[in-house]
């Protein structure tokens, strides 16, 4: 298997992209394109120990940066490593390309330079959004943000189809995002998708409001348009990080240190049996303020983390001819080779190019809506 | 002034809507009118102090549920206290109306029974959301689940003057809850009430993302439509107890003890001097794991709570012929009497009928969408 990585893509491009399809290739034992302008992804190549592994480089001298229109950039940048990349996907030459680089460039080049899959109305970005006890798979977060009822139900087909080969569910369960439970909720747009999904074969478990799904762990597949998957997780993003900074505010007016001050002394006098320690007072505690208070910080952080949907690899554009994930801006070596490892395991096991077989009855049969 | 709140209504009705309710009339001076089953509402009066308030009770037997269709259940239930309230807020025997219970009950029962101000193509719903620093107003978060572009626009201009006659908020700042900061970012939907917000005199900052409404405090009015409005806060309440929950989980795990048993000898002996303690060994901190995890929820629990709307008293339900303010099923007495006095004050500055007079040379001119 051969899956080209845009090695000028993400924050952190080239070291970053490099260092994560040196561990990749090493780790799956393919083979990995790296498409980037080849002087600098060669020098940071160099700097790798890559004796015994499958790295090559493909020169794509242009770079689309961020702030350009992703289907204007696409048309002009040709020889962009996002164009470079997903051309050999669509020649047979590389069977998926990863990128860290402008999502919105990658889904534009994939949809235009891939093609979308027959039948097929409009792509779908999928990611594992993380739950109580699980991940699930939320899609779309941003890759059609108008949407009609057939989009949704394609979505959900889509989604289910990548959980069950992609991530190994069995069965998934599907639900729509919606601000109730019952089928009258949600506005027209999710009323009626309801309804198309309701009539498929999917494992449909109806509507799901956001606790249900990230509380109640209700749905494996989670689907909505991709404006609101786009709100969906920004305001998480948001909401945990304005957790943390009120919770460092607090730490920081006196208010932790206040309870621990009042709290401690019998904690460590039940705790060790009042006998090890003895203690100056509880109000010569509220000295120790500082450090007291940045201990509230590091579980929050790791739920931070557990929350960052960054380091979870990347996510499969779904309904194109091929197979495209899109990492995180910010990805680490390490989350670049969970993405590759992803792209592998999608190829592997048909999770993308499946859409095809699974719609192709329908597509014959059902006219376009 | 006359206020008229629903007794039947809310979880812990009638008890702490009364409660709430002498409450009020005893802070804000003014006649409060209970309306619902009257025994049980005379009933709970009786346990209250009242004397020289001016509390009155209107007998409202129909108490409409949960789980009923709400235009249908307000068209079926005349004699419910919704309807009996906001009658004698139409006929000019009360100035407000404010209730606990059924939400979509209450909007339903206020356009019908008030009527839509002329001019304006939808109601919606507003609450104050917290962010870092302060609050901001937030519309539409249920009212309205499927919008057009002017109705965007009239959420915008009735936000704007409910945050600055209502909350004395001078040129309140107003964005566009969307996916990017650009004008070219949103769903259609969004991009077209951008182009008609810009061309108003209001003070229109552009389109704020999550993070930038929630941590950078950019706007004091974020306009969307109903059902967005809806996810926004159902996903700040998922979010925020699933880390609750995470931090819980964490500190039962184990996490949170090792880390405190590894920094607090050192805590301790720089905060009280290193004499006034012994201790026994950090590992016999360990012991101490209850105690010491379920300190990391008080901060955490307190920032739920800020993120809490129900906490902050009520809504109002913008663009009908009256003052209508919706408060959480949850409330107490306090939140009670809090979404009284938000009443109180938006009858007194004229914050939500001033929007008539507001749109009363636009209503003239202008064509209806």
């Amino acid at each position: 298997m051969r899956i080209v990585l845009d090695a000028a893509g993400g924050d952190n491009a080239p070291e970053e992209p490099v260092a994560g399809a040196v561990r990749a290739a090493r780790d799956l034992g393919c083979e990995i394109v790296l498409a980037g302008p080849e002087a600098r992804v060669r020098a940071a190549l160099a700097r790798q120990r890559t004796a015994g592994l499958a790295l090559s480089v493909v020169d794509a001298p242009e770079v689309i940066e961020m702030d350009e229109h992703p289907a204007q950039a696409v048309r002009r940048k040709t020889r962009s490593s996002h164009v470079v990349g997903l051309r050999m996907v669509r020649d047979g030459q590389a069977d998926a390309f990863v990128s860290a680089g402008h999502s919105g460039a990658t889904m534009a080049a994939a949809t235009l330079v891939l093609g979308r899959i027959r039948g097929i109305e409009r792509p779908a970005l999928a990611i594992q959004f993380p739950a109580r006890d699980k991940m699930f798979l939320l899609l779309d977060i941003g890759a059609t943000t108008d949407c009609k009822p057939e989009y949704l139900l394609q979505f959900a087909q889509m989604g289910s189809l990548y959980a069950e080969r992609g991530l190994g569910i069995a069965n998934p369960r599907v639900a729509l995002l919606a601000n109730g439970e019952e089928a009258s909720k949600g506005d027209r747009l999710v009323q009626e998708a309801h309804r198309l999904i309701e009539q498929t074969g999917l494992n449909f478990v109806g509507n799901a409001e956001p606790k249900d799904a990230l509380l109640g762990c209700v749905c494996d597949v989670l689907v909505c348009d991709g404006f609101v998957g786009n709100m969906f997780i920004k305001q998480a993003q948001a909401v945990v990080k304005l957790a943390l900074t009120l919770v460092q505010d607090e730490a920081r007016r006196g208010w932790a240190p206040r309870l621990l001050a009042g709290l401690l002394p019998s904690a460590l006098w039940a705790g060790l049996g009042g006998g090890a320690v003895r203690l100056g007072g509880a109000l010569g505690l509220l000295s120790a303020v500082p450090l007291l208070g940045s201990l509230l910080v590091p579980p929050l952080l790791r739920v931070r983390r557990k929350a960052d949907y960054r380091f979870y690899g990347g996510g499969p554009l779904l309904g194109v001819k091929g197979v495209a994930i899109i990492a995180h801006g910010r990805s680490d070596a390490a989350a670049i080779a969970t993405a590759i490892a992803q792209a592998h395991a999608a190829v592997e096991r048909g999770a993308v190019l499946g859409i095809a077989d699974m719609l192709a009855p329908q597509a014959a049969g059902a006219p376009s809506a």
